[in-house]
């Protein structure tokens, strides 16, 4: 696996040129294109790690996914429905148009700004403050690290940035799709963009998954076989934006990307992968991150099809 | 198993009331909405029945997955896509929309009309004919069964009703996605959809899916494990039109369904599934028939997730 | 005159039955449907009064017809159709749709709230709240009075309602169509929407249009003869929001609807007239006023067509 | 007044090197783009002409106006409006989209080709070979000449060119906006289109337009005052396509463009203008021609604004 994984990483790190780190956050802006890196978490507990494995880098919407999975035990899935879906979109990931033409006017899926914003929104906690640290707290758990700090440099450029998603707020807000302060929700979804991880930390937490929520890094178990489930179905189908459809069919497992670089992968009952390459294709996954992860599928069948 | 199924199928005939049999092709319209029945085709051989999985009912879109597999056999993946994308959608079935308002204005999937249109039209064959006999071979030998016919009165219907279609394959050809006769290319189409088969056929069909190709019911081999994949995970995301991420969430199976009330599931490298309930919901999808998955995946712990 | 406006709003009155006063702003949602007025001001100076035109109202969308002017005002046209098209649209007043779908991403025209809103942002003015005065100047100046003010209950109302408005300015400060304070320009829109007119006020409004904008109330000019034509030209094809062409059609006379329930409508050359009937039809204008107006322009043969 | 057209041509003649003549119809991709002439038919009877007013061109859309006088003639406009709108709309001449998204599924309006081919299944005839002689007699009365002819070379081109408007009507069929034959339906659309005229035929039907019907070339009325006034309010709003809103501003006339060159302008109660310029701006309208329109409008004072 070492040798697989060195190997891949030198022959897909050509790919870190075709792409373009992430620009609308002036912060993003500065990370090092060139970089690639891989960490797998084997069930089991086998840890593989190559290339710029420990380099830091922020969730982004890799916290999307922890968001829903918070949002999923505090709710029952009929009455989160209520409020998004869980359809794929070909739209981009800060769409707002399907808000509006879509009769039922709620985010598509929980995987895009809108709808993880709204899932945010439904997370249990007295206060928004009560919601973040719920997720952060979940973060934590899955990546078997209390150590985890945001970044204060991108979370300021989040916020400075972050119009858009005031924009997809505000609209959500008018459709009572959210009823909450719309400045303290984006702060929490901005907050939790901004955690900074490693490759292990996300290959941990995407092993969580693998594993059905029943064991966590420390052992204890954090969430229901039918939760882990539904976030990995979500993940499979609308989990790399546009890209859903193109991940599915080279890759195959359940991933979410981030503008950060980070993918998360799942192998269901195999293993936890996370990569990072921060060179991004036009749709916002990590160009050389999908190479890499498309050529460790195929050489080893992790395909769930 | 054979007791699991028979129960299943009588605990969730009650769904087949809260549906409805398509109407818009009136042929359709005669189906009994009455109808559940399922076929399991374990790899190694084994046939489970139950319900009313005798009686007869037409592809549909089903037809859509051979003709795929026969268009990716015959072009490779980059020259398919540069005319049919593998993107989910959330709009319908037959929408034209996101022909016009994408900008590489090709069909955003090949489980879509547009998109099995414009497949079929890059399928090999000097004629048409030759390209409708390619793909109906094709499923003949999925379901190992030489005497598949099809329904001329669904066949006519289709053809007097098919306006929409029509205005799909006219945008198409406008743009140059196709570049031969409409009204033939249809007429293929049409025939597909026609193609009368019962539930074990499907399930059948279903199971050279699961065994990558490799297998069919005459024992020799179809397609190559990678079509397998990239079919089953295009199912995945896309199979059951706007319903397919609901059905990631809750059967967790790559599936195709056609408004003939048929859907055909697979469970990678362990079986193929036939289910007819020609009570659909609104989205096109067999209501009872969806039922039925959900229980069976729930219960076998089927999911690929 | 006289007596054919008494009977037109007498034999119109039936139409309040019909229509629904606007609701999403609480507030407006305690005018009596059942009113309805008309004010006429002829170049030259006769005024004619029917119905009940005294009822004071908000001028709510008809404030951009003078914001758009002041905008003409200080930028060219050609600096102005940068930020703002002057394109019909069929879709409704607050749509955000087209913002994202149009290659452009700019608001289609100044008469929806995009376009109103981003208007007001190029009005001169160091602050914002000289912006907002210079509009309110002008509004009084074509009113000839002095006394208007804002209703602050309506104000209120509109402030704590906007969000659907603040989802367009943030839209377009990420796009980068306006680069301001949101909150405080929509403070700006929203108070322009609250000043309090009657009947009489918007007739004479629409008197200055009439006369080019050569002459005001007051008898001095405010603004050039091409200032005028445009926003005249304006109103006629975007002023009535997706009821447009239907008004162009129907009473084929330049006018600008809020939905306050007021209409100001433009006889080139002719008269200014001020319509008030809060009952409004599903598009947002008002239903008797527009019947009211429709019966008028025939009888008079008022349309510029 | 010749003084003036002439020297009006001769300015504008520059602008015919910054369009490009129609490509998408093979034949009319022929055109010499360097063309500029122009025709007056003032009520009255003078008739005036400049530069290439001699050269023949085809209708094109600017039949939509004389197709849709005569479905108004034979359907009141309240039936007519049942399957047509009379919106604008920001879109393209030949888009699909609106169709498909707009809830009550029209054509927008009758001057984009959906709405002009519904606006000709609409009127009299008991054969399509009836309606067109309909719709051709009117042409040529309306221009005061029996000679006009069809160029048989554009019919034909247009015929095999017209999968975009096939695309449409199959569509309008789908959803029971027509019920004819599509095939012969589009043939009589793409005759009329195909119509020869020169730059004083087109005055001319525009005069009968200004005259609001009651007088043709000669002498006989040709329609209503009220159908008059209707046309030209949709000419107004809708005649020039996604530049519409454009043309009310810059030129301020009813007119209506077609993609041979031509553009029909009308200036009510005073005179009828017809323009030849092939050279197309990318919305398909003359650029050198509306600009001769834009500069004669504000000498003359033509604005009806």
């Amino acid at each position: 696996m070492q040798n697989t994984i060195d190997r891949l990483v030198k022959k897909n790190r050509k790919w870190v040129k075709k792409g373009h780190v992430a620009t609308y956050i002036p912060e993003l802006a500065k990370q090092d294109p060139g970089l690639l890196g891989i960490s797998i978490s084997e069930l089991g507990c086998d840890q593989w790690n190559a290339g710029d494995w420990q380099v830091p880098f922020t969730l982004q919407s890799i916290a999307k996914v922890p968001a829903f999975i918070c949002a999923l035990q505090d709710n029952t899935l009929e009455v989160l429905t209520r409020k998004i879906s869980v359809a794929p979109t070909a739209n981009g990931f800060n769409s707002i148009e399907n808000l509006e033409t879509r009769n039922e006017q709620k985010p598509l899926n929980p995987m895009i700004n809108s709808g993880a914003i709204a899932a945010i929104s439904m997370v249990s906690g007295a206060s928004l403050e009560e919601k973040f640290q719920r997720i952060f707290h979940m973060i934590k758990k899955m990546a078997g690290n209390t150590n985890l700090k945001i970044n204060q440099a991108v979370y300021c450029s989040e916020k400075q940035t972050g119009d858009r998603n005031r924009s997809l707020a505000y609209y959500m807000k008018s459709t009572g799709i959210i009823d909450i302060d719309v400045e303290e929700l984006l702060d929490v979804y901005f907050r939790l963009c901004s955690i900074e991880v490693n490759c292990q930390d996300v290959a941990k937490m995407a092993g969580v998954l693998a594993g059905d929520g029943n064991f966590s890094p420390d052992g204890s178990p954090l969430f229901d076989t039918q939760t882990a489930k539904i976030a990995k179905a979500v993940m499979a189908t609308c989990g790399m934006y546009d890209g859903s459809g193109d991940f599915a069919v080279e890759v195959g497992l359940p991933g979410k990307s981030g503008v950060g670089g980070g993918i998360m992968a799942v192998v269901p009952k195999k293993m936890g992968i996370g990569v990072l390459g921060p060179a991004l294709d036009i749709k916002g996954n990590s160009l050389a991150g999908w190479k890499l992860l498309q050529d460790l599928s195929l050489e080893l069948g992790l395909s769930i099809f």
